[in-house]
């Protein structure tokens, strides 16, 4: 038990120690004798609990994707509008994408998955079908537009999100990542709201 | 003359086998010789119109992005409201990112940027200059809704257009790309037309 447990932690560790590198180099920019460096343990090692690189970056990416279904489900909570809940889900992932150095190299090895000889998990889906969920959730609380059709929504919201993901890395480094968020809450909810107040949604949620 | 003709066909010959060869396996997985065997032409020819495969990647990644002042330029022509010209021009790109190969490579090389030893052009200010000049355009004209800053909305549209591309790239091979456009602008345009209809206003422009 005390070993396994050693054992998770170093994983771990190497993990993270990776996705540092793979965020900042990529993944054709890291070799395992650079994580090797970068973490102090020796290439045995890591090989010992990553067969390969191409496991390793798998291992981050499904590590990034597994980080949703707990916080979707957290937002799944009722108590407070639904619409209210879609725009502070969008801004907790938001910020991961900027601070959590997993999330961070799992998004940068997804948009390399080209280069990867690994079959990464599908992305998207889980978010277009979560924020579906939300806006159903909003129209039977009546604080939807009529006329918004939930699925194609939740399609055209998941694509901004991240498009402005890519623009804003590309731009700014993510730097303004959550003022242009609220630029594009504020032209999103205006065709949303039932009573379009995007102002007074984003005062509530921030 | 006849001879520096003949050199531009070949450079714009290669520059397609390239792009070809490019989109399909990425930059990593395409080299010189897979160029030679795909051009017919040898190695040496290609390194004589492009001295390495940074330079090829680089001309076709410029390639791509002068497609667009033309464009640009035609869809800033008095006569049609402004706030369809955008959406007309949306779905010009739209099908020349689905169907034009140096524009589809150029993308895919543009997204692989960090493994490319090349300074690649900075994208998007472009786009978010062109359609913050239609959004005034449609302020001046009474089509925008008020309230709507040109500027902060020109990058919230162009973030949720180039995030479509990424999604319906991955999802399903860009092959319902025109639908999802349509479905995108049926949300945006809710929150941007002074009297909304986006079903009026697509079906005019399709």
């Amino acid at each position: 038990m005390y070993v396994q447990i050693r054992a998770e932690t170093t994983r771990r560790f190497l993990l993270e120690a990776a996705a540092t590198l793979f965020d900042e180099k990529g993944y054709a920019g890291t070799s395992i004798s650079d994580i090797s460096a970068h973490s102090g343990r020796t290439s045995g090692a890591i090989y010992f609990h990553y067969a390969s690189k191409e496991k390793l970056a798998l291992a981050i990416v499904e590590e990034h994707f597994a980080t949703w279904p707990h916080l979707i489900s957290r937002y799944r909570q009722p108590g407070r509008p639904a619409l209210e809940k879609l725009v502070g889900l969008s801004f907790e992932v938001a910020r991961a994408f900027r601070d959590d150095i997993v999330v961070r190299a799992g998004a940068r090895l997804w948009a390399e998955r080209k280069a990867i000889d690994a079959q990464l998990p599908a992305p998207f889906l889980g978010w277009i079908e979560a924020v579906t969920q939300l806006l159903e959730e909003a129209a039977r609380n009546g604080e939807l537009a009529a006329d918004v059709p939930p699925a194609a929504t939740a399609h055209g919201i998941v694509c901004s999100f991240f498009g402005l993901h890519t623009v804003s890395d590309a731009l700014e480094g993510r730097r303004h990542i959550e003022e242009r968020l609220h630029d594009l809450w504020t032209l999103l909810l205006r065709g949303l709201q039932a009573e379009p107040d995007p102002a007074g949604l984003l005062d509530r949620v921030r």
